[in-house]
C-alpha cells in the first residue's frame, strides 16, 4: 500500500560535539520518506526553492520516493541551524529561515489522493487538516506536532487531533499538550482528544505506545557512536508508518512491530550527519537490527 | 540460599508534590532487605540508635528478615531529609544527620559468614571491602555506591570494584565513575575495573544490564501514581538479588529475570511513602506485575 507524507524539506546546518555539517539535506518529510522507503511506496509532498539541487532529487529517486508533490517555488529553501551538547537530547536552534516554507500550502497531485496511509509531519495544524480534506479514504492517519503549534494554535491542533488515528510526539511536547506531567495521565488526556493511539518518543530512552488499554515500551538501542540526533524522530515515524503500510494489517501485534522498526530506523539515522547513513543502508541491516532489539529486550516468563 | 546485606537503616523525612512523611522508616539496607524478603532468607547488617522503636523491628521480623546483625548503639539513628519536585527523579537533600551511622563498622555475626549472596549497599568502600573479608565463600557479590564515594574515595572504590561481581548504580553516578558520557563507553570502562556485570538504573526510564557482550534493557512500568521515589533503587537491588538468591543459578536468563523482579519491586515501592506499600504486598501481586512487564515489552519476531 502507499504512504503519503506532508512536511518539510530543508537545508540543515548542525553542530554536535562530534563534528559539524553545513547546509546538508534535512527536513521532517525528507527523513520520514527516506526511512519509510525501505518498507513501502512513499509519496512526498513538500516545497523547495530554486536553490534545491538535482543531486538531492536523485537521492530521493534512488530511494524510490515519488516526488511529483514536491513543489519548486521561486525563492530559497527552508534553512535550519542548530547545535547539540553532549547530552544530544535537545537541539538549541540558532537560526530558522522559513523562506518558501512560510507560504507552503500543500496541494496533493491527483495520483496521491488514494494513499492508504497518511503521515502529517510537523506543520501548521490547519494545513494538516487541509491535507486530510484532499485524501479520499485513508486506512490510517498519523501526525506529529511541536511546541510552537501547541502553544500558538492549540484549538486548530485539537481539531486536527480529532481527525487522526495516531499521534507521534516527544515527551516534552506531550506533557505540554496534555498540561500534565505524569505520562499515564498525559496519555489519557491526549487520547481523549481523538487519537486511538499515542506514541511518546523519549530519545535515548526509547518510546512508549498507549492505546487506552495497554502500554508498550520499546527501548532505544544503546549506541557507542551517536553523531547527530537530527531527524531521529522523523526517521522513527518513517520506519513506523512504512512498516504498517508494508504489512497492511493494523492490530496490536503489527503496531508493536512497527514501533520497533521505527526505533531501528532512528538508531541508524543518528549514526551519521544528515541522511548519510541511509545512503548505504539496506533492508538486511534493518532486519538484523530488529533482531538486536529482540535480544536487547527479551526475558523468560516465570 | 541466604542473602546478606550491609547498609543503612534510617529515619527519613520526605516531601514530594503529593505529600509529606516525617521520620519514617528508611535506609538502603531496610529497603533492600524488605524487597528481597519476598524471595529469600535475608540477613541484615546495619546500625541504629537507642531511639529505634520496637515496632520497626517487628516489621522486619514479620518479613522474616534476620536482624542479629542490626547493632544498637548509644546515640540517635541516622536521619535524612529530602525533597522531590514533580520530576521525582532526584532528591534535593535538605539535611543529613549521620549520628550512629558515622562510626558504623560492620561486624558480621558468625551465622552470617556463610551467606551465598552478598549485597554491599551504599557505604564507605573501605567498609564494603572489610565486609568481604568477613564472609567465607560467597557465590555472588554485588554492590552499590554514590557520588560521595566516587569523588571522595575513588581509589578505595576501584579496589572494592575489583572484588565484586556486579555493580548496581544509577546513570549519573555511572557516568561520574567512568568519566564518560556515552553509556556504552561507560559500561566498557566500569567493567574494566573488575565487575563482570554492570546494571545502570535510570529511574522512570528503567534499567540497562551490560556484561561486556550483550545488553539487556528493561523499562520501568509507567505508573499513574508515583508518590515517593525514595528507596526505589534499593528496592530494585533487593528484588534483583533476592530473586537470584531464590533461583540459585546465575546465568544470562536468570539475571534478566532478576532485573525484571528488581523493576517490579521498585515499581511497588514508589506507590507509597517509606515502606508502606510493602506492608500489604504479597508474592502473588509481585508475580502478576512480572507478567505486566512481559506484556509491556513483548513484540513478535519477524
Amino acid at each position: 500500500m502507499s504512504l503519503l507524507v506532508v512536511g518539510s524539506v530543508a537545508f540543515d546546518s548542525v553542530k554536535t560535539p562530534f563534528g559539524e555539517a553545513k547546509e546538508v539535506l534535512g527536513g521532517s518529510a525528507t527523513y520520514f520518506s527516506t526511512a519509510a522507503s525501505y518498507f513501502t511506496q512513499v509519496k512526498l509532498v513538500a516545497v523547495v526553492g530554486e536553490d534545491f539541487p538535482e543531486t538531492h532529487l536523485e537521492f530521493l529517486k534512488k530511494r524510490g520516493i515519488e516526488f511529483e508533490g514536491l513543489e519548486r517555488r521561486p525563492g530559497r529553501t527552508f534553512r535550519w541551524k542548530g547545535e547539540y551538547g553532549y547530552q544530544l537530547n535537545e537541539a538549541k536552534t540558532l537560526d530558522t529561515q522559513l523562506n518558501v516554507f512560510e507560504s507552503f500550502r500543500p496541494k496533493l497531485p491527483e495520483t496521491y489522493r488514494d494513499a492508504s496511509f497518511v503521515f502529517l509531519a510537523n506543520i501548521d495544524p490547519e494545513l494538516q487538516l487541509d491535507v486530510l480534506k484532499q485524501v479520499k479514504r485513508p486506512k490510517l492517519v498519523a501526525c506529529d506536532t511541536m511546541n510552537f503549534w501547541i502553544g500558538g494554535k492549540r484549538d486548530a491542533l485539537i481539531k486536527t487531533l480529532g481527525e487522526v488515528d495516531i499521534l507521534v510526539i516527544n515527551d516534552g511536547e506531550a506533557r505540554e499538550l496534555a498540561q500534565e506531567f505524569n505520562l499515564v495521565k498525559v496519555a489519557k488526556k491526549i487520547l481523549s482528544f481523538g487519537p486511538k493511539i499515542l506514541i511518546i518518543k523519549r530519545g535515548e530512552y526509547g518510546a512508549l505506545m498507549f492505546n487506552g488499554q495497554t502500554v508498550f515500551a520499546a527501548p532505544a538501542l544503546p549506541l557507542e557512536n551517536v553523531f547527530d540526533p537530527t531527524g531521529a524522530g522523523d526517521s522513527f515515524a518513517g520506519g513506523f508508518m512504512g512498516y504498517l503500510s508494508q504489512n497492511g494489517t493494523i492490530n496490536e501485534a503489527s503496531l508493536r512491530q512497527a514501533v520497533i522498526y521505527g526505533s531501528v530506523m532512528a538508531s541508524f539515522n543518528v549514526e551519521a550527519f544528515s541522511l548519510d547513513r541511509m545512503r548505504t543502508l539496506n533492508r538486511e541491516e534493518i532486519d538484523a537490527r530488529y533482531q538486536e532489539f529482540k535480544s536487547l529486550t527479551s526475558f523468560e516468563s516465570i
